[in-house]
Order: C-alpha cells, then sequence, then structure tokens
C-alpha cells in the first residue's frame, strides 16, 4: 500500500507530520510520499535518520493555511501540498490521502478533485468519540451545517459501513440523535429522518436502534451516532470543552492541599488509561466518508502520533475497501 | 411572598415535594400552598412533623403523568394538581407556582393558563450549566425545537434580564452557539440571528459577543449562550452524558488497587466541591421565561434539596420583577 501525506499543512507542519509518517513506516512498513517543500522534508527525514525508509517526497512550493478561503483555496492554490496531494490520490499513484489541513478547504477540494461517490449526496465527517465501554461513530461532525432526510439516511449507511469494517463492530447500532428517545420527538428533519432510518432498518439494511439523546451517546447506547453537521460539532465541541473543563477542575482539586497531592502521586498511574481515552491522538484522523477515493483529514492539531494513527486508520479504511461497500450499496441510498 | 407548589408531579412526589417545602420554610421563610391529594399531603407534613410552618394545602385528586399526552394534558385533567395549581398562580392566588412534572405539559399549561407576554413570540426554558468560573444560561434548552431569528432574539433579551435579575451577573456577555467562530459560520438560522443580535448589541440593548463554540460554553466564554432548542436539548444532555461518562471513569479509576482507593480517600473531602458544583440540585429549577407568570420547573428527578433550590430561584426571579422587566422591552424584541 502507498499513502500520500500533505506534509506542509496542520498547526505543526511539517515536523510533526514528518516524524508521523516516519513513525508509521517503522511500525506499520507501507511505502509513503511526503508532499511539500523537498529541501525542508529532506533535512527533516535526515534528521530523523529515516534515508533508509520507503518514503519518497513530491514537491510543492505552496501551502494552504487557516486564513485561505476554504472553498476556493484548492483551486486558487494548485502548486500546493493539499492541491497536489489531492491529484495524486485521484489519479492512483497512492492508496490514500491524509492531510492535517484546513477542514474546509480539504472537503472542497476533494469534493472538486477526487469527486463525490456518484450517488452520494454529501461527503461526511465522522468522528469516534470515546464512551462506555468503547467508542462511538458521531456523523456528520462538521462538514455539512444543513441536511435533508436523504443525507442522514446516507450518513447511516457510510457510518455503518465505516464501524462494521474499520471499527470492527458487528450490526452496528444506528442511533438518530434527537431531543427526546419517543419516535415523535424533534424537528421536521428529525422526524422525516426517523420513518425512512426505520424503513432502512425494516429492509434488514441498517440495525437502527431508534433516538439516542445527548446524554445516550456518552453511555454507549448506539455505535453511530446520526446527526446534521451543526449539531455533529456543536456536539463534539461540547464533549471536549465538558471534558477539558472537568479535567481542569480535577487538576485545581489535586492542588488543594498536601493531602490531595499525595492522592494525585498515587493517582498518576492509573490516570494515564484515563488520558489516553480522552486523546484524540489514539484516532488521529477520519475520512470523508461518501467521497470517491480515501482522503483522510487528521486534528489540525496533530502531533506525530496522532499521524501515525491516522496512518493506521488509512490502511484499515484502504483493506477493507469501505469505498466499495458504499459504492455496492448506492441504489438503496436514495429517497 | 406566597409559593404555589405542584406536590403530586415528578418521579420522587409527593414525598420529596413536600420534604422540599418544608425545608424551604424553614429556610426562606415565605407561605406555601401545596397542592394535590389533602391527605396524603397532611400525613407527609405531620411526618415532618411542620404543622406549625406556613403551608396550606389545596385538594386536587388527579395527577399528569408521563405517559399523558404533553399537548393536552393540562386541558384534559382539570382536576390534576399541576392544572389547578396553574389556575392559582394566573388568578393571583400566589406569586409563583412550581412544579417538577412532564415538561411539555407544564408548557402547553402554562401557555394555555396563564399565557405568554404580550409580543413573545415563545416561552424559552433556560439552564444554568456549571462553566470555568461560574454559572452560563444556556437557552433554549429544550421547549422550542425549531425556532427563527426572532425567537432566538427574544430569547438573548429574555436571558440577559435573568442573568442579570437572578444570577446578579453585570452585562452579561450572549453568545450565539454555532459551529465557529467567524461571523460567517452556521446555517441559515445562525447567519439570521448574528445580524439581528449584533443590531441589538450595537444599539446597547444587549451584549452581544459574537459565535461561540461548544468547546467556548464549558470555558465561561458567554454568560448567556442562545440557541434553539433542539440544539440546545442536545447540549446540555451532552453535558450531563459526558460529565457523568467521566465521573463514572473516575470512579473506576479509584476502585483499580489499594494505592487509588488511598487516593481516594485522601481526595473525599475535595472531592465533595466538583460534586457540588456538577449537581443540578444546587439551582433546582427554571422559569418558562415569556410566560405572564411566573411557573417554574423543577427538575423530574428533583430530591427535596431540589425542590428547595427551585423555591430560592423563584423568589429571587419574583423579587426582581424579571416578567416586569421583559413587558418593558417588548418593543425592542419584535423583527
Amino acid at each position: 500500500m502507498k499513502l500520500i501525506i500533505d506534509a506542509m499543512s496542520g498547526d505543526n507542519a511539517p515536523e510533526a507530520i514528518v516524524s508521523g509518517c516516519v513513525m508509521a513506516a517503522r511500525e506499520f512498513g507501507q511505502e509513503y510520499i511526503l508532499v511539500g517543500k523537498e529541501a525542508v522534508i529532506k533535512e527533516l527525514l535526515a534528521k530523523e535518520k529515516a534515508e533508509d525508509l520507503p518514503i519518497s517526497i513530491r514537491n510543492a512550493e505552496d501551502v494552504i493555511d487557516m486564513h485561505d478561503d476554504p472553498a476556493t483555496a484548492v483551486r486558487r492554490k494548485k502548486d500546493s501540498s493539499m492541491s497536489v496531494a489531492l491529484r495524486m490520490v485521484r489519479d492512483g499513484e497512492g492508496d490514500a490521502m491524509i492531510s492535517a489541513g484546513n477542514t474546509g478547504a480539504l472537503l472542497s477540494g476533494a469534493t472538486l478533485v477526487t469527486k463525490r461517490i456518484r450517488g452520494i449526496r454529501r461527503a461526511a465527517l465522522p468522528t469516534q468519540l470515546p464512551c462506555k465501554g468503547g467508542r462511538v461513530l458521531l456523523l456528520d461532525s462538521g462538514a455539512n451545517a444543513e441536511c435533508t432526510p436523504e443525507y442522514l439516511l446516507q450518513f447511516a449507511y457510510m457510518g455503518s459501513f465505516y464501524a462494521e469494517k474499520v471499527m470492527g463492530i458487528k450490526k452496528p447500532r444506528v442511533g438518530l440523535v434527537n431531543n427526546g428517545a419517543e419516535d415523535t420527538k424533534g424537528d421536521t428533519l428529525r422526524k422525516e429522518t426517523y420513518a425512512v432510518l426505520q424503513a432502512a432498518s425494516e429492509a434488514g439494511r441498517i440495525n437502527f436502534v431508534g433516538n439516542v439523546e445527548g446524554s445516550d451517546v456518552p453511555k454507549g447506547a448506539c455505535d453511530v451516532a446520526v446527526t446534521d453537521g451543526f449539531t455533529g460539532n456543536v456536539m463534539l465541541k461540547t464533549v471536549e470543552g465538558v471534558a477539558g473543563f472537568l479535567m481542569g477542575e480535577l487538576k485545581n482539586m489535586f492542588l488543594t492541599n498536601t493531602r490531595t497531592k499525595l492522592a494525585y502521586l498515587l493517582l498518576k498511574p492509573a490516570m494515564g488509561g484515563l488520558k489516553k481515552m480522552m486523546s484524540s491522538s489514539e484516532v488521529g484522523g477520519a475520512p470523508f466518508l461518501g467521497i470517491a477515493r480515501p482522503v483522510f483529514k487528521a486534528h489540525g492539531s496533530s502531533d506525530a502520533r496522532a499521524i501515525r494513527s491516522a496512518v493506521k486508520q488509512a490502511m484499515a479504511y484502504v483493506e477493507a475497501d469501505v469505498v466499495g461497500e458504499i459504492e455496492n450499496s448506492i441504489e438503496y441510498m436514495a429517497l
């Protein structure tokens, strides 16, 4: 397998991206193409003593940053690392493409360059959130602020394939994020979507378990939580905000007095597990589901470990041929 | 001041409601009317040795429960404790009414019986959430799944009055919950609402600080977080779910081994503060903002302390005359 990595995008690029690629090459093997300023990347690879690894470089002089207009960046900056990498994955020069750059620019670029799977209305960005007993896939977590029941039906299918093939969950339970558990709950979008998810479930194509409330998702009530990108983004950010707030309060509590400081020392080894569970570096990245080629978005603040984890996700996505899986079921996804 | 309390509604009614009323009477003085089955309430008051307190009883034989249709319950069950209590507060037999019953039934009932303030399009349910440095008022937290920019403008005004008069926050900072901080973010509702909030702020009537993301709210980036009732409900429940999940994981961590169990014993006194901060019993209840008389919704799972706290909130709401404040500004609240 060959992975194309945008070396220049992200808060910690290019250092963390190159390091993460080296880490992945050592851990998983495979071939890699780092896209970006050749001289800079070459120097970083030398520093990592990675000259013998199967990592090549494709030069790209420009970079898309957070100030570029997402809708037009990839078209306007044709020689940017992101644009070059997208054309490479479109043309089959590699099996998957990974970027930690501007989410909007990457989504617009992927839609423009690598295109959506025929019949898919919108690509969705899924996010794996920690929950009781494991992880839950939330989608759309921010790509599409305004959605129709058909989009949400397609998200339910695509999320199910991803949860089954990449996360290894058998018959993933699909929940519709709603403001109550009863089937009469929600706004017009939710009521209409409930009916189409129910029909797909009755036909045996997805495993719809009904409405889930915000509090049910962290409890692990479903494996795939389907929602529009506005609500999904607010949920995802709320989870991050509350977790950060509580960890901060916990830290303050540990600093209260000598007793609590001693308690912290006793807890430190066990705290590692909690921190690891909450860390986004363990998942690393997510594909735009519905794009015709594997395009992975890594977190903007990705460190080397997050890039390494994104490579792992991308490998699983390519191996399981999730794109082919979506294409095979596309006839059921239209309303 | 005289408080009318629906004694029969809520998961722990009537015991917890009567106990909470007794607790409030002992702590705050004031007069109370408990509405519900007279014989049952009398017996509970006797058990509490509360015969000498200024608590009277108004008999009501029926009860609205979770199985009643919210839209019609108050009209259909005219002799229910909730219906009787609503008519009493409408007719001036008390200054405020408190119920831990079915939220939808109470909202429909209040709209029907006590009516909205003239010019207010929808009543909103605010919730005080813990955040860095204090509490943030989230509204609408569940009353109206579908909203217009005008509703959200009215929520911003009403939330500001409540935060200032009841929570004691000077010039409360109003944020619009959105999927990004930039002023171009969001769906149509958010974009249109941004403009009207900006205009109200430029006229010096509210203190609008722009868009806030889900992660900004727990960080204390605003005092009043304005959103539609669908998003507000999902946020509120997500906060509850994540907090519950993390507290559970923390508990598991404490149970890991002898060291962590010892750590727990050392932390126990300090943990009380964290638990108290996260507890809904400390706020107890919230008014339906925009209803012409003070109608307070207490949490369905209210214990006695939550009812006592709801009484405290209701007293502050009546004293500050938030209803009068809204009426005085109604001319600015129309679009």
